[in-house]
C-alpha cells in the first residue's frame, strides 16, 4: 500500500464525503427491490406457520384437519386487516420510526418503551425461530443433519454473527434473487399441485398413510369448549405467519419517491403474496392427506397396523412433504423448493441482525439505550449489540433444542403487543388530527383511515387475547418476563440520563473564567514528543509553565537533568520522587496540590504521546499515558492535553480507520444509507 | 464509606506516601522469615525428586535400587556445588537481578535473553509440576480424587490464579507456618524412621511385597553402557531437587542488613536442609523395600504370585508411602506429612505466580517485554501476565494428564541452562574484577570465589549435557522450542523499541515554536461541561477560538444556535453538517483543514467531558469522546485537551482507584515492598 501524504488523506476524506452526500438519492430502493429487501421475514413465516396449524389440530386426531382451511382463512383475514392498518401507518409516519414512533408519539413514553421491549425480544426470537426452521429444512435435504438440528442451528447463528460483524455489502440483488426464487418456487409448487389436483393426478404426501393418536387430553369426543380452545390454539399458532409484516413501516425512508405511496403499494403486494402462499400450502397439504404432529410426540403417529412410527421416523416440514409429492416425478423440483426455503429463512434471521442496530440507534437517540448505540460509527457498541443478539438466540435454540413448535409459543406475544399498541396509537393519531383538520376531503380520508385502524385493532386485540390464553403457560410467560426486564432496563437507563442531564444543566455561575493557568508538561525522556509538547505548551502562554519528571532511578534522573540543562530549554524541571516506581500517583498528587494552592486557577497537564499504527505496537506503547489520563480526568480543576507525535507506522492506523468508517454496517440498506462506502477504492480514485 | 473532600484525599495520598517511605526498612525480612519465603520452591522438590530417581532405576527392575543412595549422593554433591556458587552471586549482585542480571552484565544480551527465556519457561513448569505433584498427594489422602488428578490440578491452578489476581497479603507468617511445618514433618518422619531402623522395628512400605518387571529395553543383563545410561537418567531426574535454589539470588533486596551476608547464610541453611531431606528420604525408602514405577506403566508392578497389580492399584508418592509405614501405629502422623507436603507444593506454585511479574518488570525495564509490565501500577498488564502463566500451566497439566514424571522431562533443561550461563557469567565477573583489583586479600577472596563458580559450572555443565542426552526426546525438546520462541519474541520487542527510540530522537529542529494556536471547543450541548471547556479554552488565550457543533438534526441545531446567541458567550459557533449522523469524521476533517491552511500553527481541540464513577455508568457515557480522541491523536498538528467535569458519582471512582493502588501485588514481599498498603484504613487513620 503506497504511503499518502497528509494533504491527500484530508482531501480524500473531504471529497469522499461530498461525493457520498450527492449520491445519497441514488441508493433509494424501487418497489421491485424494496419488496424482497423487506419481505423475506414476512414471507419466510409461510415455511413454518402451516406446520404449526396442523400440529395444533392434530392434538384432536387427524379428523380435526377438516378445520385447517378455515383456520387458514381466519389467519388470512387478520393478515389483511393488519396490512391495511400498516398502509395507513406508512402514510402517516414516513420517517421510519415504525411501531415505536407511533406508540411513543400518540400514547406516550410507557407505550413506546413497551413496544421497544417487545421489538427487542422479537428480534431475538426471529433469529431463533427462523434458524431453527432452516435447520429443519436442511435436515430434510441432508439426512445426516437429522437430530443434530440444535448444533447446526447454533453454528449457523455463529456464522451469521461473523458475517454481520465483518459488515456485508447488502445490495438489492443480495435479497432479490433468493426472495423471488422462493416466491416462484413455493407459488409454482402450489400452482402445479392445484393443476395436478384438477387433473386428478395429485399424489398423497409421504405421511398420508399414517394415523394420529389424539393427545390424551383430547381423547374421546370433543366438547364445544374443547373444540373452540383447539381452534383458538391452531389459529394463534397460525398467526406466526404475520410476523415480519411491520418491517416495511420501519423502512419508508429507503423507498424511492413518492416514498409513502411506494411503501404502501409494496405492503399490499407483500400481503397478497403472503396470504396466497399460506392458504395454498394449507389447502394443498390437507388435500394431500398430510399427517403432522408435534415432533416431540412422534409416538402419536401410527402405521396403518396401529404400531407407532418410532423415533427414527423423519417428519419433514409441510412444504418439504408437499414438494416431495408434487414433484415426485421431478426430484430437482423438491430440492429447489427445500433449498430456497432454507435460504429465505436464513435471510429472515439476517433481517433481525439488520433491524436490531437500527432499533438500538433509535432507542439511543431517545435515551432508552446506551448512547454509544446511537452512533453508526461506534463499531464496538454496534458489535456488542450483534453479539448480544446472537448469544440470546443461541441460548434459546439450545434450551428448546431448535424445535420451532416450542419456540413459536414464545414468539407471537411480542409481535401482537406491538401490533396492538401501534393500531391504538394510529386511532389516536387520526382522532387528534381530525380535531384540527377542516378540509372535508382530508377529513373523509382520515375518518376512513381511522376505521381501518380500528378494524385492525379489533382483530389484533382478539388475537392477543387468544395468544395469551392459549400460550401463556406454553412459553409466552418467558417472553413477557423478558419484556418486563427490558422495559425496566430501558427506564433505568433513561432515568440515569435524565439525572445526569439535570446535574449538568448550566446556570449563570458557569461563565466564570479561571484566574490563572498553571501548566505542567510531563517528561519521561527528552525526545521529539517531549519537545513538541513543550513547544505547544509554551505557545499557549500559561501563567506558570514547568516540566515535571517522576524520578524512580537516580542514574536516569541525573542523565535527564544534565541533558535538560545542556539543551537550555527555558522551562524549569521539577522532580517528583517515587520510591515504588509508580508514575501515576505522584503526578495526580502534584496536580491536586497545585490546584489546592489556587482553587480558582486551572492546572493544564500536557502529556507527550507518540502513536503507532499496528495493533501489536499499540500493545507495546502508551499504557501509562492512558492510565494517567484516566486518573487525571477524575481530579477536579485539571485539564489534560495530549500532544501526539505520529510515528511513521501511525499512517497504517489512519488508513485502517478510514476503511472501517467506509465499511457497510448491517441495516444500512434498509435505512437508505447504503452507498459506495463499502468500496475503499471508489473515493480514492477521485484523486488520481 | 464516608465521603471525603478533595483536600482529604490529597492529604491522604501525600501523607500515606511519606509514611510508606519511612516504613520501608521495617518490612525487610530477617533470616528466620526469609528462609521460608524463598525456600518453599526448593524444598518442595524433595516431594517429587526421589520418586523420579526410583522410577528411572525401576526400568532395570528392583535390583537397580542398590544404586539409589549413590544417585542421591551425586545429586547432593551437585546441589552443594550450586549452593556454593550462588553464595558467591548474592555477594557480587545484591540488587536481586539474579541469573538474568549476571548473564546480561557479564556475557551480553544474547546470554541474558537466553536466561530470561529459560526462566519464563521454568515458571510455567514450576506451576505445572508442583500442582501436579500436589494433586498426587491429595489423591493419597483423599482416595476419591484418584484418577481425577488432572481436573483437580487444573482447578487448583484456577484458584491460585484468582487469589493472585485479587492480590493476597503475603506476610512472613503466610510462608513460615507451612514451610517450617513441612520441614518438621519430613525431617521428623525421617528421624523417627532412622530411630526405628536402629531399633530394628522399621516396617516395610506398602509396596515392599511387589515385584518389578524390567522395562523391555532393559530385559536381560545390563551392559556397562546400559547401566551408565540408566544411572544418568536417574541422576538427571533426581536433579529436579535443585529447582528453586536460585530464588534467594533474586530476593537479596528483601533481606535485612547486611543483605548479602544474610542471604548467603540463608542459602547455606536451605542447602543443608534440602540435601538432608532428599538423601534421608531416598535411603529410608530403599531400606523399607519401596517398589515404584512410572504411573503410566503400573502393569510392570507384580504381586508375589507374578500377576500384575492392575490399574486400580494406587501407587502413592514415596514420602506418602514412607509416612504410612513409619507412622503405622500413629495414622495422624501420616496425614500430617501428606497434608503439609501438599500445601508446600501449592506454595511452590505460588512462588512462580510471584516471580513471574517480578521477572516481567525487570525484562520490561530492559525493553525485552511490553513496557506496561514494568509498572507495578498497571493492573491490566500485570493480570495478563498472571493469566498467561495459568493458561500455559493448565495446558501442560491437561496434555500430560498431571503426570509429574512426564512433566519433569520438560522441567530441568531450562533450570540448568540458566545455572550454566549464570556460573559462566560469575567466572567472567571475577576475572574482570581481578584485572583491576590490587588488594591481596580481596584478590584471594575473588580467586576463591572464581574457583567455587568454576567447580559449580563444571558440575552444572555435566548435568546439562546428561539432561539433554537423556531427556531430549522425552520432552526436553518442547522446552527448548518454547525457549527459542520466547527468545525470538523478546528480541523482536527489543528491536521494535530500539527502532521507535531512534525515530523519536530529538534534534535541533525540534525546538521550533508553533506560530499560532487555533482552538476549537467541541459542543454537543450547552451544559456545564461545555461552559467549563469554553472558560478553560479562553483562559489559555489562543489566537483563534471558536466553538464547533456537528449538526445532524435541524431541530436540535436551531435550538442550540438560539440558546448560544441568548447566552452571549462571545465565542463564534461553527456548524459542521453531517448527513450520516457521524460525529468523528467531520471534526477530524475540519481540524485537518485548519492545519492545512496554516501548517506551522497548531490546532487545539477542547473536548468537554463529564466523568461518572460506577462501571455501568461508564458504559453509558463518553464513548464518543474516547473514539474522537483516538482518531485525533493520529491527526498531525493537533493537540487534544480533555476538560473533565466531575459528576457527583465520580468520587466513587476516585476511591476505587485508591483502593486498587493500595492493593498488594503478588511478589511484593520478595521485592522488599510489602507494607501496610494492603490495609486501606492504615493510611487514613493518620488524618483523624
Amino acid at each position: 500500500m503506497p504511503l499518502v501524504g497528509v494533504g491527500d488523506v484530508s482531501k480524500r476524506i473531504l471529497l469522499g464525503r461530498k461525493l457520498r452526500s450527492a449520491q445519497l438519492g441514488e441508493t433509494l430502493l424501487p418497489k421491485r427491490i424494496a419488496l424482497p429487501v423487506f419481505a423475506s421475514d414476512a414471507l419466510s413465516s409461510v415455511a413454518y406457520a402451516p406446520d404449526e396449524v396442523f400440529i395444533m389440530l392434530s392434538l384432536a386426531g387427524a379428523s380435526a384437519y377438516v378445520w385447517s382451511w378455515k383456520v387458514a382463512i381466519a389467519v388470512a383475514l387478520v393478515m389483511a386487516a393488519v396490512i391495511a392498518s400498516y398502509r395507513q401507518t406508512v402514510h402517516a409516519y414516513p420517517s421510519g420510526g415504525g411501531d415505536y414512533e407511533v406508540a411513543t408519539v400518540n400514547l406516550g413514553k410507557t407505550a413506546g418503551t413497551t413496544v421497544a421491549s417487545a421489538l427487542l425480544v422479537d428480534y431475538v426470537l426471529t433469529v431463533a425461530v427462523s434458524i431453527s426452521a432452516a435447520a429443519q429444512y436442511a435436515g430434510a435435504a441432508i439426512p445426516v443433519l437429522h437430530n443434530h438440528e440444535a448444533t447446526f442451528a447454533s453454528v449457523m447463528v455463529v456464522l451469521l454473527t461473523a458475517v454481520n460483524l465483518r459488515g456485508i455489502r447488502e445490495s438489492g440483488t443480495f435479497f432479490a434473487v433468493p426472495t423471488y426464487a422462493y416466491m416462484v418456487a413455493v407459488l409454482g409448487m402450489c400452482a402445479y399441485g392445484f393443476l395436478r389436483l384438477a387433473q386428478g393426478t395429485l399424489p398423497d404426501v409421504e405421511s398420508a398413510d399414517l394415523g394420529i393418536t389424539p393427545d390424551p387430553s383430547f381423547d374421546g369426543s370433543l366438547t364445544t369448549f374443547g373444540l373452540l380452545f383447539l381452534l383458538a390454539r391452531a389459529f394463534s399458532s397460525g398467526c406466526a405467519a404475520l410476523t415480519g409484516v411491520e418491517a416495511i413501516s420501519n423502512g419508508v425512508p429507503a423507498f424511492k419517491r413518492p416514498k409513502s405511496r411506494n411503501a404502501a403499494t409494496t405492503l399490499l403486494l407483500l400481503g397478497l403474496i403472503a396470504i396466497t402462499m399460506m392458504v395454498s400450502v394449507i389447502v394443498l397439504a390437507k388435500q394431500m392427506g398430510l399427517r403432522f404432529v408435534d415432533p416431540a410426540q412422534l409416538e402419536r403417529l401410527t402405521y396403518p397396523d396401529g404400531s407407532a412410527v418410532g423415533d427414527d421416523y423423519e417428519q419433514n416440514a409441510v412444504i418439504a412433504q408437499i414438494a416431495k409429492a408434487v414433484f415426485n416425478e421431478f426430484p430437482p423440483g423438491f430440492y429447489a423448493v427445500v433449498i430456497v426455503t432454507g435460504i429465505i429463512l436464513v435471510l429472515a434471521a439476517n433481517t433481525a441482525f439488520n433491524g436490531f442496530p437500527v432499533l438500538g440507534s433509535i432507542l439511543a437517540k431517545d435515551g432508552l439505550a446506551p448512547r454509544a448505540l446511537g452512533s453508526r460509527g461506534d463499531r464496538l457498541a454496534y458489535s456488542n449489540g450483534i453479539v448480544f443478539l446472537a448469544i440470546m438466540a443461541i441460548i434459546l435454540i439450545v434450551v428448546f433444542n431448535a424445535e420451532t413448535t416450542r419456540l413459536i409459543q414464545l414468539y407471537i406475544v411480542g409481535v401482537f403487543v406491538s401490533f396492538n399498541l401501534s393500531q391504538l396509537g394510529m386511532i389516536r393519531h387520526w382522532t387528534r388530527h381530525l380535531t384540527t383538520e377542516r378540509d372535508p376531503a382530508s377529513r373523509r380520508r382520515m375518518q376512513r383511515s381511522r376505521v381501518i385502524n380500528a378494524v385492525g385493532l379489533s382483530f389484533t386485540a382478539v388475537v392477543l387475547v387468544v395468544v395469551l390464553l392459549t400460550k401463556f403457560l406454553e412459553g409466552a410467560w418467558i417472553t413477557i418476563l423478558a419484556m418486563v426486564f427490558f422495559y425496566a432496563l430501558m427506564r433505568a437507563i433513561r432515568g440515569h440520563y435524565d439525572k445526569v442531564s439535570l446535574e449538568l444543566e448550566a446556570d449563570e455561575s458557569d461563565n466564570l473564567l479561571p484566574t490563572r493557568v498553571h501548566a505542567i508538561v510531563l517528561v519521561s525522556k527528552l525526545h521529539k514528543p517531549t519537545l513538541r509538547a513543550l513547544a505547544f505548551a509554551k505557545a499557549s502562554r500559561p501563567n506558570v509553565l514547568e516540566a515535571v519528571y517522576v524520578a524512580t532511578d537516580p542514574v536516569e534522573t541525573n542523565l535527564l537533568v544534565e541533558n535538560w540543562e545542556r539543551r537550555n530549554l527555558g522551562v524549569p524541571l521539577k522532580l517528583l520522587h517515587s520510591p515504588y516506581r509508580e508514575l501515576v500517583n505522584p503526578i495526580v498528587a502534584y496536580a491536586t496540590e497545585i490546584r489546592r494552592a489556587n482553587p480558582r486557577g486551572v492546572v493544564a497537564v500536557y502529556i507527550p504521546e507518540y502513536v503507532v499504527g499496528r495493533w501489536w505496537e499499540q500493545l507495546l506503547h502508551n499504557q501509562t499515558a492512558l492510565r494517567l489520563k484516566g486518573r487525571l480526568l477524575f481530579t477536579p480543576g485539571v485539564m489534560v492535553t495530549s500532544v501526539p507525535y505520529q510515528l511513521r507506522s501511525s499512517q497504517l492506523a489512519v488508513e485502517r480507520g478510514e476503511r472501517d468508517q467506509q465499511r457497510v454496517r448491517a441495516g444500512d440498506l434498509r435505512r437508505g444509507q447504503a452507498d459506495d462506502r463499502s468500496d475503499p477504492r471508489s473515493s480514492g480514485q477521485i484523486n488520481r
